[in-house]
């Protein structure tokens, strides 16, 4: 399977789902799906400056014993952003609108995570 | 009713929470209620480093129009924090044992919130 077919399932199992990427933590997107209804929000930019965010809160979540960090989101009014950790280089982020199903888009972004990280 | 009379209701309203503070931005706590099993946890330590994160997240997701930041949450595999902004200068945030009620956390801060916003 390519990336694209599970980023594509992760959006269409989820209700309310916008979009969905692999990125790498230097902010660059390794592959995207996005519905149609989804081009008004700036995937690629959020995301970007969320990659720099996600790798300050790595390296402060371990100089505090909490464990690696898994899971971030960062949630406004508009938008719901769930990231999933894979690799030390990778992750895995999915949008929603605020109205979307949430614990869904976590719950399958960590059923997807092994089998995305197993292609990287 | 005091700070700590609320945090103390959520701290005691969620599964597997084990603190609850009140704080500012600038890395200081207002007010932390902590259960007596959370010692091992280095909660003001953690919460400083992300009070930090947070400025910057609000400041990006600002810049990319989708909304204002209303709510984050960085799980790890020990701790569940969930953090929700209260005014430009303060949030509230909960911690949980990775097993604790993540959606009740999220539910009872949301309700929280605007009652510990009007006593600040």
């Amino acid at each position: 399977m390519s990336f694209r077919t599970h980023l594509e399932a992760v959006v269409n199992q989820v209700d309310g789902a916008l979009a969905c990427s692999v990125m790498g933590f230097d902010g660059i997107s390794v592959d995207t799906f996005q519905k149609d209804e989804a081009t008004e929000l700036d995937v690629s930019g959020t995301w970007v400056e969320y990659a720099n965010l996600l790798t300050q809160l790595k390296n402060a979540a371990e100089s505090l014993k909490t464990g690696t960090v898994t899971e971030v989101s960062v949630n406004s009014e508009k938008v719901l952003t769930v990231m999933r950790l894979l690799t030390p280089e990778y992750f895995l982020v999915l949008a929603l609108r605020a109205d979307g199903n949430f614990g869904k888009g976590r719950y399958v972004l960590r059923v997807t995570a092994p089998q995305v990280k197993a292609e990287l």
